[in-house]
């Protein structure tokens, strides 16, 4: 093992914080270098959504150093399937999982943010410094320039600069300079903007608290997540411009009218809807792609910093969590050579980032178009009676991605099998008046020839 | 006609210059900051390659104000064709069109620059200023940041500023922070490397002149254009990394053994091989695309600094040229005001630079790996006898975009439609022992079916 390394880590949020308890367990000097004020003293001031999804990869990227049931404990809510909501306020229940125990949890981002910056900050070997906003990098160095609270700007040395500073990464900002460092940043034609269902009086939850609420409207939607207090946070994503958009729903009176109409059932239960609709920013959604992600093996990026990515499959703190446990587990192979883990991080990492990318693209239509549909139910339930007769060898792609640590590029490749084989079952076997035996054993018989072809996926992570 | 505008243009390359000549004719008052020094006093400092092919969208561009002549008379030789080398030292020609007196031309860069520097120098109202590094732009303002001589960082404020400032465009670098900018940067895994054929004694050329020169070697190639000294310039295009690699041949003695073996004629004409080699640096080469172009009416990007494109169909400056022309003929429709021009400039050219940018890359296939190709040449055959016979209607996607200023999405499209009709061509007729009248007679009824699903392609740029 190689000496005890001084690690500066550009960026305090939720992978950068995990990321300095792995660094100092290793025996490692680590400094955090954070644009905004300390969340212990001043609240927390979340640049983006209030609440996540945290599922398994983001539990296997905790649990490496034993954080996992900690945040389970404080602040979790089970989501085992989607509550769908119709035009006319008509509700469906889809579980995500036919196994039980399987379930999203919807956690609050600053509750997060805190429990992971305190359990870094109690580690030997790890200081904070808050207000101090990186303005460049010398990648010779390296070092990091920073503007320090007294608005002066400082140079800060160290063995390793490692990126966990976000979509719009100024770490990543320097490698892009260098030449023959691809990069793309592609937005969304849609925002998003947060709204609020508060609870009920005496703390009680005003829809069903265990799911993750979805109201698909064709081409734009909205969701909902419980929080611990009662509340739901939703989420309007609609397009900036056009029809049923930002633009065409100014703030005033038809703001409610319009929710009463295209959400029935929610909008009776927000009662600053309004208010929340005139103060509440849109949001824009952006893809990042870049490579490399490391320079000579002394600066790297990581988390939404290397791969920023839209929410609707809820990865992209979970992809960051994975990224950085096996950052830790790279540096333990190579005997704390951040020189040869780096390099080997970026390998192990891309395709992955690349296909959770993509699929969360591919699920924004999915669920905004889709999972209202029939046929798209009907596809999901063939799909989880495959997966509970015939087992692990046909998990089915949203639960590869949520459920396991399946090597997401191996969970992409796998649910492009899947859904042609289940397009192939649905074909043959229509929709039957009643789901009894008949029907399972109509579609185990229509989709066994067809299974062949599916190629088993590896191990974790 | 709105009153004449303080416009600020960021570079006085090569479009910058055309730029400022088409906007002092206009009545603006015209401010170019260069980064480099004055070419007029320092001698050029080229930041990319020597020569250039200029065909008929470059010249349009120039036509407008009257400088296409010049140019031509000054500095041109005509490449009607390219001539292909084999590893055996055999060359064969390929006529670029069936039509006479349709060639690109082989400019350099360095004279051409001067020229339009000239050129606008000598308009009224046009102030060139050297030695200023553009820092950043205030989209507000709109001003731009310089980094003056003196070292100090002074603020030009202006009416409009235009960033003609390449591939690494500091005011791009401006807009790529704002909020929904798409942008991406992809480089080739190719780099390039300049080389040189020097002229014969008495300056006569050493090869063939009037030809754009290839060695075509699966996967890579080298290109010869000619210059007015007799001399020709040599680029290789090969990969970094890997087989027949820059890094896989590094400097001495090595380096004459593997060109007498790949290129065996060149090697003998070439005879400061080993120096070039050594002290001639590998560019990287990368594609550019962004959106959107301008903001508030204020602040635009054109040319490379809007759409970097690979080197591999010749029209990087060409269509750069045509963007200076369309924003000029647009600001005459909108009467000067660059709050509608330059909106409608990012519309009318967006998906041209587009379609260059993807028919740019698929030509450096078709360069290195086909062109050597006996199916190719008599694909290229049937192409040009189809155009000789039938006419505009089907004239091949090169010519389209080399010998006219039909949109490049036109040409692309078309250029799809006629691969397939002439893959069906070639299928139907093999090629044939001598190319005589039955062979003609042959295809142009193999063809004659297939030719109504051409579509028409619409007027000039």
């Amino acid at each position: 093992m190689s000496a005890a390394k001084d690690v500066l880590i550009v960026g305090a949020g939720l992978s950068g914080c995990l990321l300095a308890v792995y660094l100092a367990r290793r025996g490692h000097r680590v400094r955090v270098y954070e644009r905004r004020g300390d969340p212990r003293v001043a609240g927390y001031v979340g640049g983006r959504s209030i609440n996540l999804a945290l599922s398994a990869r983001g539990l296997w990227g905790m649990a490496g150093v034993g954080l996992d049931r900690v945040v389970m404990e404080r602040d979790a809510i089970a989501m085992p399937g989607r509550m769908l909501h119709d035009r006319e306020g008509r509700t469906s229940f889809q579980p995500y999982s036919s196994r039980a125990g399987e379930a999203i949890n919807s956690v609050s981002r600053g509750g997060l943010n805190l429990t992971l910056l305190e359990a870094a900050a109690a580690e030997r070997g790890v200081e904070f410094l808050f207000n101090h906003w990186c303005l460049d990098v010398d990648l010779a160095g390296p070092a990091a320039w920073f503007n320090a609270p007294d608005q002066k700007n400082v140079r800060v040395e160290a063995d390793v600069i490692l990126g966990a500073d976000g979509a719009f990464s100024p770490v990543r900002g320097r490698l892009q300079k260098v030449d023959r460092f691809d990069y793309s940043q592609t937005y969304l034609r849609h925002g998003y903007k947060e709204l609020v269902i508060p609870a009920l009086a005496g703390g009680a939850f005003a829809m069903e608290r265990s799911a993750l609420h979805i109201w698909p409207r064709g081409g734009t939607m909205m969701i909902a997540l419980p929080n611990r207090d009662g509340s739901f946070t939703c989420t309007l994503f609609w397009p900036f411009e056009g029809a049923h958009s930002f633009a065409a729903l100014p703030s005033g009176p038809g703001v409610r009218a319009f929710f009463e109409r295209e959400y029935p059932d929610a909008a009776g239960l927000m009662p600053t809807l309004e208010e929340d609709y005139e103060r509440n920013p849109v949001g824009s959604l952006v893809t990042v792609r870049c490579w490399p992600w490391q320079h000579e093996g002394k600066v790297a990026v990581l988390g939404d910093a290397a791969h920023a990515i839209v929410p609707f499959y809820g990865q992209g703190m979970n992809c960051a969590f994975e990224d950085v446990r096996v950052l830790a587990g790279l540096l333990d192979e190579h005997r704390g050579d951040f020189g040869a883990a780096l390099p080997a991080f970026q390998e192990a990492r891309k395709a992955n980032a690349d296909a959770i990318a993509e699929m969360a693209l591919e699920n924004f239509v999915e669920m905004r178009d889709l999972s209202g549909r029939a046929e798209w139910q009907y596809g999901k339930r063939i799909e989880q009676l495959l997966h509970r007769t015939v087992g692990d060898a046909v998990t089915p792609r949203y639960n590869l991605v949520s459920f396991s640590t399946v090597p997401y590029a191996s969970a992409q490749r796998r649910g492009r099998e899947m859904e042609r084989v289940v397009a192939a079952v649905a074909e043959r076997v229509p929709v039957p008046a009643v789901y009894d035996g008949a029907w399972e054993r109509a579609v185990l018989e229509a989709a066994r020839p067809l299974l062949g072809g599916i190629t088993p996926v590896g191990g974790g992570a």
